[in-house]
């Protein structure tokens, strides 16, 4: 489309560059994290949200530790350098681990890295450290592909004059670039075809009215923004053909966790007979995981709810919850959409006909 | 309980006093208002809102246009003082008449005064004021008398510990005191019951969480603020038994007009087996309407939606729809709470058993 790709995350050889997503739309700024506890903040903090995002994050986060490790070894001449890296690569494992607790994609990067320093064990100290560097780069290319993919195969459920509704950010700022759902409106959109998009705003972080607001402008698509509770007056007036929403967890059953106020918007469609999509690259699915009920949902601290950007919305020492995500059961979904195709009900069958062979470090 | 009443709206002999709700929580102000324009901006900037408070308060504005006109003529010795009396009296009902489309409560508050002024005719001057100042006023007491009803109608639908859910605000800032659904909450914990209750915060305008927030520390009632689109998550995690709402019009079949997001928490009721309240007085039941599609729905400016207190929450020049209310269907309300009791299905039928008998003045 001419416009240069919005890249949401990327390695630079010492650092890892993020857009700062608590700054937009006001300031388009980046982050630019020299350290595993910077990337650790980065992903606690929110600067970078969106699974897919935060899985590749975190992967750089290794790659970044290696790599530091690998550096400050290069000036000494002591025998245990690549003891040293891997040593690193735990701790930076460990500490990037408990940033956030919902999306498997954190864990699924973070494991494929280990497995990766694995396989390089014995390599010596460069070799290791450039070897997770090009890992990491090579999950953000594969994270590319796989949204461009989501987007071919979810394109075709979206119809000429369809109201699309979606909620919070599952853009190209969720992913690496291009998008998890909203790629599969941006493909449909650039299959020529005319649809309107209808942006929940996402309370309390705003991520529909900061986020994918922005992205949609970017890409010239016709949206309009709404206050998350009028999703099922515009379902009733007829405006809204369908829903696609992207996913922090998937269970083997199906059942899928993500943003607070999707399992509503799911209710609601079934209620007004509005195909509910789910669009998740296959990282997102949790194989361990048998339902909904075993994924952990992240509680934030209520002062997200209760203030914004500061101010209170709300009287002095009022209680608030922040529960950060929910879950759908498979029930409520009509489909899956992943870069292996559009999965449709029983999604534990068409999951289960989709998974990855597991990679050999999976083994041990 | 000791404590000093709320007292939304007042008429003060030549002024009308209302709390200033757009300052709420930060600030207790009180606004008064000397003129009519003053008064109906004070309805249409939400200064004062809520279905039943909008309704004394238009009375009160009336009120108000008489006295401002018996004091004007009573330096003159002009024959038709009385007459310039009525024209301010028509002058305000319709003024006051375009300020806000969707609660009827407002013209029934204005059909009442002129109904009043009607009796009046003949009578003099002085005589014409003064009878609307007190029917005003008795519109004023009538509003706390009913709100007092509902709550004890009401409360007898809570049960001890119980989660209750509300939405906007119908507490005793949505009416002169007291208040509505809220006012039923009030009831059921006044009767000792140990309930609590689950406040959506009610985007844009925040009424949950600036207004209902505020009422409910006031009355000491153990309360959690949650953004609106979590609301199906704790339902579905059985934290909440019952719902009640409010309503700004009731068709004569029973669908409710009530502050847009009530019609999906209906929904979300449904889905979960939670009864679903609506508690308003009669003064809200629009009998000349006979379903929900013809009540008029009020299309606020959509910067509220964009912007908070000034500041852009979304990127400059994002479209945004801001229907202020939505309706709900009556085979979604499991009752209607009014002053006359509770209304159980089939709801047309319940309600014209209570229709009260048409004032004279009505025949015109």
């Amino acid at each position: 489309m001419g416009k240069p790709e919005i890249k949401t995350v990327e390695w630079h050889g010492d650092s890892v560059w993020l857009i700062d997503q608590t700054l937009l739309p006001a300031q388009l700024a980046i982050v630019k994290c020299r350290t595993v506890a910077q990337v650790a903040h980065a992903i606690k903090s929110m600067q970078v949200r969106g699974a897919p995002a935060i899985g590749v994050t975190a992967a750089m986060g290794v790659a970044l530790a290696a790599h530091l490790a690998a550096s400050a070894c290069a000036g000494h001449r002591s025998g245990n350098g690549e003891a040293a890296v891997h040593a690193a690569v735990d701790a930076a494992c460990r500490e990037l681990g408990v940033t956030r607790p919902t999306a498997v994609n954190l864990f699924w990067g973070l494991e494929r890295m280990r497995s990766v320093a694995e396989e390089l064990r014995g390599t010596g100290t460069e070799a290791v450290a450039a070897g997770l560097a090009a890992a990491a780069e090579q999950l953000a290319a594969e994270d590319e592909a796989t949204c461009r993919a989501m987007g071919r195969h979810g394109a075709a459920l979206i119809t000429d004059g369809d109201g699309v509704l979606t909620h919070c950010n599952a853009g190209a700022l969720a992913a690496v670039t291009y998008g998890t759902a909203l790629g599969v409106v941006r493909a449909a959109h650039e299959a020529g075809r005319d649809i309107h998009v209808w942006v929940d705003e996402t309370r309390p972080f705003l991520q529909g009215a900061r986020l994918t607001a922005w992205e949609l402008q970017q890409l010239g698509i016709d949206s309009t923004l709404i206050t998350d509770n009028m999703a099922a007056h515009f379902m009733s007036q007829g405006r809204i053909q369908k829903i696609v929403v992207g996913a922090d967890r998937i269970a083997a059953n199906g059942d899928v966790a993500n943003k607070i106020g999707t399992y509503a918007l799911a209710v609601l469609a079934a209620h007004h007979g509005i195909p509910f999509y789910v669009g998740a690259p296959l990282s997102t699915v949790d194989w361990d995981v048998p339902d909904g009920a075993a994924i952990p949902i992240e509680q934030r601290d209520p002062d997200e709810v209760t203030h914004l950007r500061g101010a209170p919305l709300a009287p002095d020492g009022m209680a608030a919850a922040h529960p950060a995500f929910d879950v759908t059961p498979h029930t409520l979904i009509s489909a899956i959409i992943t870069e292996a195709g559009v999965l449709h009900p029983p999604l534990a069958a068409s999951l289960a006909a989709v998974r990855p062979a597991a990679p050999a470090g999976d083994a041990t």
